[in-house]
């Protein structure tokens, strides 16, 4: 659990799973900047930090359909192992990238459940081309 | 385009990427029978079909938050390569089963994509853990 939330908290953790290319200032209120090269890069301003329990972040920029989307991670528990459950939220439109961008989420959570085994994850450059 | 219409319409295609124990009688109106061993199984109803173009079910049995869900398995041509949009919708609850599936979607439409490119699929028994 503990590794999960430095995971998604800490500028080493991020840059394990997400993207290479990450600028985290830590607390609430921090902006995150998430650098992708040519493809793109965003903004999560932090909203809420519960310790092992829950991050959410707000998109301030990036990609046009991103901004305003809110994203959580909620940790639970389950039989010793941690569950995540993690959502964007606030979509304007049910467009075809909303669908692009959930099955590479899948690809990233799944590096960072290898990365928090013990393993690595994919972070950009080295993320999983879904096509 | 063809290739990916069939791994989602014929049983051996199915079979490539989702569960190898299927029964999919074809047509409009069939009843596809997926089955996970002790993982449970589902019941899709075929409600439409549009070749190349279009595959749309209706889960009528199985896990019970999934009865009454529609799937759309819509493909789209995009610079020569073919565009899977997948979706199940009409769930009653977010509810933390939602979340599960949907990143295991991930993982299955990641070994569609595999098959139809020539490579292996991860269907059952040999599908990819999520935890």
């Amino acid at each position: 659990m503990e590794t999960v939330y430095w995971a998604l908290t800490d500028e080493e953790g991020l840059a394990g799973w997400w993207t290479r290319n990450v600028k985290a200032p830590p607390g609430v209120g921090a902006v995150i900047q998430f650098r992708f090269a040519d493809k793109g890069f965003n903004d999560m301003k932090v909203l809420e930090l519960q310790p092992n329990k829950l991050v959410r972040w707000l998109c301030v920029d990036g990609a046009k359909e991103w901004i305003g989307t809110g994203l959580s991670f909620e940790l639970k528990q389950n039989n010793g192992s941690t569950v995540l459950l993690f959502a964007q939220r606030g979509w304007k439109e049910e467009v075809e990238f909303m669908h692009y961008c959930s099955t590479k989420w899948a690809t990233y959570l799944l590096g960072l459940k290898s990365l928090c085994e013990g393993g690595k994850g994919t972070p950009y450059p080295d993320d999983i081309d879904i096509g």
